[in-house]
């Protein structure tokens, strides 16, 4: 059975919609993911302010009840069936994240148990036959194949096998006859 | 740069000496470390007191505060230097002892980056040369070379490399004229 890593923030879990809520009604903004086209948060924030935008992912109820991406529940569970599923999040940078991440996965994909979870930093140590991610650098020392989810940031990124969603996963991973 | 993956309870921290403290302080009896030859505290526990057992791993304080299993610091600092090093813990059966290993990592441990902490619950998952642990079957599943850290729980098991403490490491991994 061929195994599937599944990053979790901006593939499973919609943080990037709760960082620009948090954001802009703190400091009265109105910054939307379409001015996102090609860069990060950071790079939309003057540099003054950056360290509260590090402060609301340190923050220990940011992670526990972001929204769900559309479809992932769905194709995850058929995914399951033909294929060893792993959650690779890499929380190091924010060790309050743990436990709401935890949480987070028990509750919205009760169909993977814990033991498939793996809270690291460096995705390198992974060994899986795919890896889906929206941060184009885990690919750079994985071994198996990277795919890359589409998030605002990674826009521009070329030279890729790119996923724009879930329902494409699907197609990717269950063509058709298969699911 | 070959990775060697290390397992934290047993390995780099004694939780068993822990364990048998809370549990011997509490129920009046004095289990040691010799009396669980080829067995688990499980194992001469009765059984209407595994709820117990299990319940002092859970609790939030348990892994805050473990002794350091002797020489681990000096000779996983050397290895650090010649090897590429990841801490692959599985934490997953108890959520909440997250946040105590990492701080307890952070603390003993300096020399390693947290973005080389690995908490999981199937070390199959793992892409190393070497896993050192004290649990044979993450051996089963594991594609490198697994090294059995010597505990009382697993002192009948043969047919695997096994080493007694961190001296042996560091003999193995760094032969005389290496270190």
């Amino acid at each position: 059975m061929k195994r599937i890593a599944v990053d979790m923030d901006e593939v499973l879990a919609d943080a990037l919609s709760e960082h620009l809520t948090r954001y802009n009604r703190d400091h009265g903004e109105l910054i939307t993911k379409a001015q996102l086209h090609g860069k990060w948060l950071w790079d939309v924030v003057s540099a003054d302010r950056h360290e509260r935008l590090e402060g609301y992912l340190r923050s220990e109820d940011f992670f526990e009840d972001l929204p769900v991406l559309a479809d992932s529940q769905e194709v995850l569970q058929k995914l399951s069936e033909h294929y060893e599923i792993f959650i690779a999040t890499a929380a190091m940078e924010f060790p309050n994240s743990f436990g709401p991440k935890y949480r987070w996965l028990r509750r919205h994909f009760p169909f993977i148990p814990p033991t498939n979870y793996v809270f690291c930093g460096d995705k390198s140590i992974l060994l899986a036959d795919y890896l889906i991610d929206d941060t184009f650098r885990h690919f750079e020392r994985f071994r198996g194949k990277g795919i890359l989810f589409t998030a605002p940031h990674n826009a521009e990124i070329t030279g890729v096998h790119r996923v724009a969603g879930w329902r494409e996963i699907e197609k990717f991973f269950l063509p058709v006859g298969r699911a």
